[in-house]
């Protein structure tokens, strides 16, 4: 095992925690990943730390104060030293990133930022390096998770918009002060990163007009219901012409848009190119824990320089399908006289498997039974089915089909 | 410029030929990028070409002919002369992938293979890069567009599985011979590579069990339809306990799951992390170009190694918001009296804007009208709202909403 990779750690309020608590617990992990175990090798707070003194120890320096100052001078600081910088700062990227990756281009020194827009859904990862080969038309999406959950909470319930909101403060989706969220700064600071580095121009947080989600009215949601419409908070920036337009604004889509899905604080992004048609990612917007993650999955990138193919660390033992717990779907055909449902109930009973739902049909001499079950380990559903396929009241044969019954945040 | 960036091509057919039209067209953008320009150095085809010639030539080999032989022996002579190794082949990696990945480790030279899985969607390089720092628990989601256009078609139309068939072979989604596809194997080989990725384990084709379509009736998507559910062929790899299982089966899906919703040809995949809750990312399945896009995406990251900042090619004008084109969404309440909605359709009309749907609604006195406008561009619209807001016979303010008007591949 070679060195220890040594970060320093500027700023440790909730991400900053977060991201030192998930960096001990996986750093074992990282080391047999990449070669190198990073650890910490100093703290910058408000009240404690000096960054010269962090910044010569230091191998990578990940940001997590937020603001611009001292975040800036920190970043060109870390640049000029030939130390990597990893930031999950929206605002000094859409403000500053001309003059951050400028000097990123001098020095050859790397500025990772995935963290910045849409929390842990990797779509900078994804725009500098499975685009790069392609042409991108288009980037639109959901990346505001506090006014994603607003809206959805208003289409839900019919709440107004300051009940909706004060249920997502509650709820720690939006801020005490939310101005930033629900005006739609927060989405166009995120919009401007996602343009720059999508057309690979100069985009400032200034470049891009935005409108918030202040003024929608229950009424609006409702109304747009009868036309199929779903309200979003999107941010869409896009090649016109020679050039680029960069926007934020709430917008009705069609049910069968894939975006009017996403629902509650998660976030989701669109890539289009004509190569690609498009692709979506989504996933939970930034929260302490998600964004850590990010800043994670950055630094790891640092670590390794990318492209390193992961060892092997052990062979784990493949669990044999028949150990695994399903729900299922059953089909049967059968007589339709008293006692039927009964019997059946009792070979599932037998076998230990529990009915969720049923729905009985007559069709003539004959009736179908359809269930979904309880999640239950397959063997005991395979023997369940194995005796019902002997009863003298089938009519046909079973037919299974697996059930996926897992419950949603979205 | 620095050199160019010689790359030799073995296969030459629709995913060949797809890649080679594609580095035609993005070669210089990618010089920008990378510093260096892709060029290829020679073709290997049944008819033509030496292997030995074009890797000696060669700083890359892009492999896409498909099959386990000649293409494992070319893998193996490619990373033992040190140039990097880019494939498509999910069969190779599924069958394989020990014996490639151990020798790009043993010679430190890279292996790429997002074009195996998921066309497209980036999976690979999530999994490997932004889940490098994140404890993997699970991935699932729909990994062959064959089986789901099939599954989609039956779903729509009520059609049987042998005419969904044929009609996804009229549209070129299946192969003549759908075999691999239909019967699930084609989806395991894709579980047991992002198996083996994910959990960092050995995972072979063979360990992976599978369940196809082709026993799936149009009566079971029916039922199944009184419970709220959706079939989907699904791969799921989980850890289970100290172990993994890898499997693929058709399962139903609750309306509400984020996978119920990607219909047709697309590939969809949800990573889940407890750190991260879960990350889906959808988008077309492999065709030709959009695998082709695929591999492009991989060999940029071998010439440029991963992690450059792409320099600003030039300044694009920034559009204003006004020249754009939108649908607007428009609320009014006017007074409820004969000609109303004619003199509104002329301030509307004498702007340009055309009107799509719209709604009336009696208030008492007043009227509510609901309007979904045709895109026009947004200066047009703003001028037609502010001449509407100025009549007698309004009742309150306009409220303005943009709609979005796209239609989905899915």
């Amino acid at each position: 095992m070679s060195e220890p990779f040594r970060v320093g750690l500027l700023g440790h309020g909730t991400v900053g925690s977060a991201f030192d608590r998930l960096l001990g617990e996986r750093a074992d992990a990282i080391a047999t990943a990449t070669g190198r175990r990073p650890e910490l090798c100093g703290v910058l707070t408000r009240s404690q730390g000096a960054f010269a003194e962090i910044l010569s120890k230091a191998d990578a320096i990940v940001e997590l104060m937020g603001g611009i100052e001292p975040a800036r001078e920190c970043a060109l600081a870390s640049l000029a030293a030939g130390k990597p910088f990893v930031t999950a700062n929206k605002q000094l990227l859409s403000q500053h990133g001309d003059e951050l990756l400028a000097a990123s281009r001098r020095t050859g020194v790397q500025v990772r930022y995935e963290a910045a827009v849409a929390g842990v859904v990797p779509v900078i990862r994804v725009m500098r390096e499975s685009f790069a080969g392609a042409h991108l038309e288009k980037v639109y999406g959901i990346v505001n998770g506090t006014t994603n959950y607003i809206l959805s909470e208003m289409a839900r319930s019919g709440a107004s918009y300051a009940d909706a909101l004060a249920r997502a403060q509650e709820l720690g989706y939006a801020e005490a002060d939310p101005t930033e969220d629900v005006t739609g700064k927060d989405a166009a600071a995120k919009m401007a990163i996602l343009a720059r580095l999508g057309f690979h121009t100069s985009v400032h947080l200034d470049d891009v007009p935005y409108e918030g989600v202040e003024e929608i009215t229950a009424d609006d949601i409702d109304y747009a219901k009868e036309f199929g419409l779903v309200l979003k908070l999107l941010g869409v920036a896009e090649r016109r012409g020679a050039g680029v337009s960069v926007r934020v604004f709430p917008a009705f889509l069609y049910g069968s848009h894939p975006l009017a899905s996403v629902s509650g604080p998660f976030n989701a992004v669109t890539l289009e190119s004509p190569a690609i048609t498009e692709i979506t990612l989504s996933g939970p917007g930034a929260g302490g824990i998600e964004t850590a993650s990010a800043v994670l999955g950055d630094l790891v990138s640092v670590i390794s320089s990318g492209g390193m193919e992961l060892d092997p660390i052990e062979q784990l033992p493949i669990v044999p399908g028949e150990e695994v717990e399903s729900a299922f779907y059953l089909h049967l055909e059968v007589a339709d006289r008293p006692g039927v449902l009964a019997e059946i109930a009792r070979v599932l009973g037998d076998n230990e498997v529990s009915v969720k739902s049923v729905v009985q049909k007559g069709l003539g001499e004959n009736a179908r039974l359809v269930m979904v079950m309880h999640p239950v380990v397959e063997r005991c559903f395979i023997d369940a089915v194995e005796s019902i396929s002997k009863l003298e009241l089938l009519r046909g044969p079973p037919r299974a089909i697996r059930v996926i019954e897992e419950e949603f945040a979205a």
